[in-house]
């Protein structure tokens, strides 16, 4: 399943544009998205568990009650959340658009990212849906993906390609991240694309799969924001045959679909605010998924387990206390944990006590870019890994005045 | 209810001691305390519930299983958790101290803290104990609470005393800090000293409630400790009519027992590491009373609450957000929202919606060294407060090399 170039037009059947339309200051930033499937496509979708959920949200579910749409808008800069006439302004982007483009209000899609509270300048967006939608091309999909990025420093885009029965099927996707990043059965701001032809309520079981597995293993900080969602819009232009059953195209498919969205998620971690690293937690021989899941989040989510990866300081303590108030229960005992990196491992506790190891080659280790903490519970088959970066000056920063 | 000076010695029938044994290497630094009652005190302690355990945690809890001791060494330097002979080491530390006391060695507790996973230094300790025996005095209260502090910037100890019936009855207590902070059903390293006579099942329940008021409203950084402890010693010297039932009088040692340890969580909270603010979120017209402490407790909790805070930025969707992924359900439509200090209040959300207000006014007020964020849920009649701190460059740096 090779990885392709591009991002939500890299499938048959979309097209997509970015511009600056004077949300935000800087004009040289993007701030407004929009992403069109040439006929209506099969979508499915996941939201925030947030008990407060951004109005765009709210209309986009209730768009999506019918299981379809032809596009979505976007924009950085404003949350759209807890502001006033939010709903409103949320219904009269998707009807401006819908007018725009000639196509039903309730096809229409909105998203918002950005300063919750804030109201949105709805007008500043209406007034750029034209120019916006002159510019809609197959190569418009990376101008959207920027367009989409708030504090984030890289632009998450990716595609792949997969065969069904001989046919050349491709998925493609963006997301942004990079802060209120700890999504729980829901999922931050990501977009996904595919040709696929694929019955609804298979595409939904897909997403809400793999969801589980890539961008609900993510932690950034620990905050789950109100605008979290993931939508895959389906056109069916590959003209593969129709998955309407679970069958082998569907598992290719599925595990297309994951490897587009653990990129995206891991792209997010690596990009957390601040981050100086991306840190996946491995948990093996647990004795079911749910908690090896637990483990490694908790792990990934400890401010602690953080600062020392930043600090490049082999401190497995703040490992083992992190796994000890996940909620998992498990014997101390029998728990390992290495380090890991560009192919290196080393071991720091064995059977719940600490290992003498050279703090030299651990200060090397942990100075790459990418570091891995293995953990291994000796108590059972189950595994799963978690996304997380560690926790820096630049995150405080960042966070410390991101509004004013 | 006076608060007067002192600390663990405050109430009559105990001395302390505390002294620079060598288990840190700084030598200004006092490393090892020692508390104890002139003779067999009633006792109650609450303990983490990370499932990951201190060893001298569970010396502690097979020592009080008969509900009495006579002692406390407890060091810093080191937490003796996950570290090869723990327990052999925790036992070896309560033997030798009964026997430099002429105590029984089930009758002395031991607790410690510091860095997880390094062998504990029992030769140094052991070599100590001679000279911090010989220091007792009800004098020593100070140095061992110095001696119980790891990155704490504040000593933090306090004494009340009340009447009961006409008899003065005193409580003190002594507490550490300052990361791995967010205790859950247990506590952080607390010693607290009585000599009100009252016997120990109430005792137990006296502790039990208080402590799910005070300490663990309490979170620096989300990390619940394996060493969480907190002990509270009943001498009976104040010879007040023994509390054998839940009358007025076990009221009024319950609310000074309260007070005593909310001064000392608060106190943690103020001091937690890097911090400069103690944030302190008040819920009210909740609809029960769990429901505000995990509303406050997620508010207090939140890493862009908590950088907003430093930032001195009135972010009060950042609040909003941590509310709505508490866990609890509530309507976000009757949400009010206000910060305060120094006897002002900054209304800046109402009815889950966005107030306009004085930026500049707003900067001033979170420029206190304390700040308040008040949360009326209108949907009940409960209330809860919750104990934080901000987020800061210093958080990161004291724990981006904290071990090394």
């Amino acid at each position: 399943m090779p990885f392709i170039n591009g991002g939500v037009t890299a499938a048959k059947g979309f097209t997509a544009a970015g511009i600056h339309a004077g949300i935000r200051k800087n004009k040289s930033k993007l701030d407004l998205a929009l992403l069109v499937a040439d006929a209506t496509a099969v979508c499915a979708a996941t939201y925030t568990t947030n008990v407060v959920k951004a109005d765009p949200l709210l209309v986009t579910q209730q768009h999506l009650a019918n299981g379809q749409a032809r596009a979505v808008v976007i924009n950085s800069g404003n949350a759209n959340a807890c502001a006033i006439d939010g709903y409103a302004n949320a219904q009269l982007t998707a009807r401006e658009a819908a007018a725009v483009l000639g196509v039903d209000p309730t096809d229409v899609l909105v998203a918002s990212t950005g300063v919750i509270g804030q109201r949105l300048p709805v007008e500043t967006i209406v007034a750029a849906l034209p120019t916006l939608s002159q510019k809609l091309s197959v190569d418009g999909a990376h101008d959207a993906a920027l367009a989409i990025m708030t504090t984030d420093t890289t632009c998450k885009e990716c595609a792949v390609t997969l065969e069904l029965s001989g046919v050349t099927v491709t998925i493609g996707g963006m997301a942004k991240g990079s802060g209120m990043i700890h999504p729980n059965m829901g999922t931050m701001l990501a977009f996904v694309t595919t040709d696929c032809a694929i019955e609804r309520p298979l595409l939904q079981q897909a997403l809400r799969g793999v969801t589980d597995k890539t961008f609900n293993r993510v932690s950034v900080d620990g905050d789950t924001s109100t605008n979290d969602m993931c939508i895959v819009m389906a056109s069916g232009a590959a003209h593969n045959a129709l998955i309407s059953e679970k069958n082998d195209d569907y598992a290719a498919f599925v595990q297309a679909l994951t490897a587009v969205c653990r990129t995206l998620a891991r792209a997010m971690a690596a990009d957390g605010e601040g981050a100086s690293k991306l840190l996946t937690c491995n948990v093996s021989n647990a004795p079911d998924e749910a908690s090896a899941v637990a483990l490694a989040k908790s792990v990934i989510s400890s401010s602690l387990v953080k600062t020392a990866m930043f600090g490049r300081d082999a401190n497995w303590g703040r490992v083992i206390c992190a796994l000890g108030y996940s909620g998992v229960a498990f014997d101390p005992n029998t728990v390992d944990i290495a380090f890991a990196a560009d192919g290196q491992t080393l071991a720091v506790c064995r059977q719940g006590r600490g290992l003498d190891f050279d703090e030299d080659a651990a200060l090397a280790l942990l100075s790459h870019h990418e570091v891995d903490i293995n953990v291994d519970l000796h108590a059972g088959n189950a595994s799963a890994d978690a996304y997380g970066c560690d926790l820096t000056y630049g995150y405080v920063k960042i966070n410390g005045d991101y509004r004013t």
